[in-house]
């Protein structure tokens, strides 16, 4: 069957938008007026401070599209700026899109990424409110811009963990990374000869979890129900190791970390090892999981203890110590930011 | 004398923000904390509501390196933003910035890029309060988010023309465009000859009017000392026709200007006559001038009427009608989007 191909130049900007667009529609009280003007109009929420975030994705450099459905990477890019705002322990509200493609890219493609759009919109209760649709000579360029609130008191910055504090991360590590790893290979397999089955079976959740990452606004909900208040919150998109240390740099102290107590999923156990890869460095320096990272007072653990969206993998210590991880074998090392990625 | 070129990859992502941002101080008390966070946060403006835009520049599309100073073209990006904030009749606030740029751009060229966002900075009391910033295969993309402010009752939208309503610009039109040619012949030149020296004396307004356009802030601030409350309004980006039928078609309503009434410079004038274009041409469908259009009550005439930087160019008429434009000659012809761009 015969794909349909619709040129951007044959519908023009103004009438491109308003096709995109016209399955949004607000969701949020605070909404006031969404897309059609020169900026959107919102209500604030009532007594709680703004929070504001952009992520931008480029093509060649985030994304792949041998391997990322459009619809994904559509979900993703509004994921990955509502994890900011979740990781500043607020609720996300409203966000515009500023959207850079190249004639490679039909109507059809654009429908794909905004129906991921409007997927996350849905999933988060968030509202699209405008951006901007442009030309570019070569590739994609998604950049997204995210807004929030939450009441001043609960607002959880990277810079106050105090010592002693428990660190807790949600969820598990290293997924998506392995994820990326078998959509690598399968790439090459597929350039190595073209005509083969891609063997994704059995992948299912790490590739979920690199492809569909989710916002763990659910967290930020959870915390608030258990009434514990992060010291100091941050989300893991560079990985837990790089995480750590911006957490320990914004706050001048240092953590101490258990490599037993890091939650990896047996999905991701199997496909590191099956790639000759240790898990617990998956875990480390494995980025995009987006969990989050956080902070609580000792006196919160009996309110955390054994929830099984959240593990305390240690404790902040003295500034003057080294960020370490207690391995598995009774010794410990020192944390590096492996996962950092330069610019 | 040999200019610095550092590479982008001697720094790598955190150390080149934290360079690049190092001069950038919150003037706005509602800034509570700018980059350094997973996300900004804010103390919104009590008792108003929130506005919100977003703007992409492109290279190779909105900008060619060839002849835009980086500083100039910062400054731009914030500017083409905070004049949407403008066009809503709000104050802007603070602002975020994506950047995607190659390894072609030295940190010594980003630096240049980002003295012209502080510059815009300091010259509108906004605030840079974070963004992204991530390399790209080829190329450069900036993409800003602005925020701004305004009571519920002074927003002004593109849809509340009402029949018999003034119509007025601020400023005059068509220099931006003026600039770009004389940009362009020069760059022809160059490019054929490229020890000449450009010719760019007698060209000082029309080429600041394209390189360093200005938000009209003052305006909003002049209306509200007026007690002028725009019944609608629209800032003017891609040309004064393509923004009335903007405006024409959101409200349901036509207009009537007359080409007497343009306001055109006499640089633009000499500029125009030079290049062999019309003068009413240039000010019609010339884009970038980032003047605001919008309409008043026919009971504020007076409040405005001999402004030196407010033109009353025509007035809505009834819906059935056309958008015309009076001819000086005492025709008449009909209105068209020539400035509006394809994506």
């Amino acid at each position: 069957m015969e794909q349909q191909r619709t040129e951007l130049s044959a519908l023009g900007e103004f009438t491109l938008i308003k096709h995109l667009t016209q399955y949004f529609l607000p969701k949020n009280e605070g909404t006031i007026r969404d897309a059609g003007d020169d900026a959107a109009v919102m209500q604030p929420m009532e007594g709680k401070q703004l929070v504001m975030t952009t992520d931008m994705l480029v093509e060649g450099v985030h994304f792949d599209l041998m391997y990322t459905p459009l619809k994904h990477l559509g979900y993703k890019s509004v994921v990955v700026n509502l994890s900011d705002i979740c990781a500043m322990n607020a609720t996300p509200t409203q966000f515009t899109v500023g959207l850079a493609v190249s004639n490679k890219y039909s109507v059809e493609a654009l429908e794909e990424l905004y129906s991921g759009i409007l997927a996350a919109c849905d999933a988060y209760g968030v509202d699209m409110v405008g951006g901007d649709t442009t030309t570019i000579p070569t590739g994609c360029v998604i950049s997204i811009t995210a807004i929030g609130y939450a009441n001043k008191e609960d607002i959880a910055l990277r810079s106050t963990v105090k010592e002693g504090d428990l660190l807790v991360v949600s969820g598990d590590l290293g997924g998506a990374y392995m994820g990326l790893q078998v959509l690598e290979r399968e790439k090459e397999v597929f350039k190595s000869a073209p005509t083969a089955q891609p063997s994704l079976e059995n992948y299912d959740y790490i590739l979920a979890r690199q492809l569909k990452p989710e916002a763990r606004l659910d967290i930020v909900q959870l915390l608030a129900k258990l009434e514990v208040k992060p010291t100091a919150m941050i989300d893991i998109s560079d990985g837990l190791s790089s995480e750590i240390l911006h957490l320990a740099e914004e706050s001048e102290c240092t953590f101490a970390i258990y490599e037993d107590k890091l939650p990896i999923a047996p999905e991701t156990r199997d496909a590191a090892k099956e790639h000759n890869i240790d898990p617990t460095t998956c875990a480390l320096n494995g980025g995009e999981d987006y969990e989050l990272l956080f902070t609580v007072s000792q006196n919160d653990f009996e309110k955390i203890k054994g929830n099984p969206n959240l593990s305390i993998i240690g404790h902040a210590t003295e500034k003057a110590g080294e960020n370490l991880l207690m391995t598995i074998g009774g010794g410990s090392v020192k944390l590096s930011a492996q996962g950092w990625k330069t610019l």
